[in-house]
């Protein structure tokens, strides 16, 4: 994964999710987001629609907002097309906590209980937007 | 429209669109929105994709962020799912140049050459995400 980008996640943007419903329409949802070796991750407890629609679909996109430039005309983002692939998995709790230190504070721990729940690895397809990230 | 979604709107949130593809697959551009009576509007100078996207297929979401709540434990934010209208219009810049002032600042002319372009009409039919505009 490109620097820029890797960068930019780290900086725990809130990020606009967007799957396949089964009769084609877009569902969208803000999710965490972090990396994951190359690639990009998000963790999910309930088996929510948007985890049941990459299970079905893996064509995914995520968007987000980088931090605002001063004096920029226009503010910095990233969309990133990405092919999703859903593991249901026991370290699913681990790494919403894990992603809770940057999107909440270094302190708190995800305030839930322990349990199994689904980690979503999304393999980079294409990076756009506005940015150093944009290919 | 809601009163809460109208108001969010008028706080010029930065805005993820989502449109398919002609393939189907999701297409996500980061746009300036604002309220026309009770309908959601864009506009575009150029006949850009998402334009084009649209023409084909009005299943459109808009989601966006809100400002931060203090306290709250997650980012309010809006998922608006409507059906896009396209409409070819002359007074697509003049729409860019009303929302310049609430993206860029009160004073400032949307910095691009008058020319016909294209606005795009939303027929708001679910608001999902986390606020009082959710239904």
């Amino acid at each position: 994964m490109d620097t820029a980008l890797r960068d930019l996640v780290s900086t725990s943007p809130l990020c606009h999710l967007t799957t396949l419903n089964p009769d084609g329409s877009p569902q969208v949802t803000v999710v965490w987001v972090g990396v994951d070796g190359d690639e990009l991750v998000t963790a999910h407890l309930p088996h929510h629609q948007k985890v049941r629609n990459l299970e079905r679909d893996p064509r995914a996109v995520l968007s987000f907002l980088a931090p605002p430039e001063p004096g920029a005309f226009l503010q910095p983002y990233a969309v990133v097309r990405a092919r999703a692939t859903v593991v249901p998995s026991d370290g699913a709790w681990d790494l919403l906590d894990r992603l809770t230190k940057g999107y909440l504070g270094p302190g708190v721990t995800f305030p839930a209980p322990r349990q199994p729940g689904y980690i979503v690895r999304y393999a980079v397809e294409k990076v756009g937007g506005i940015g150093p990230w944009a290919s």
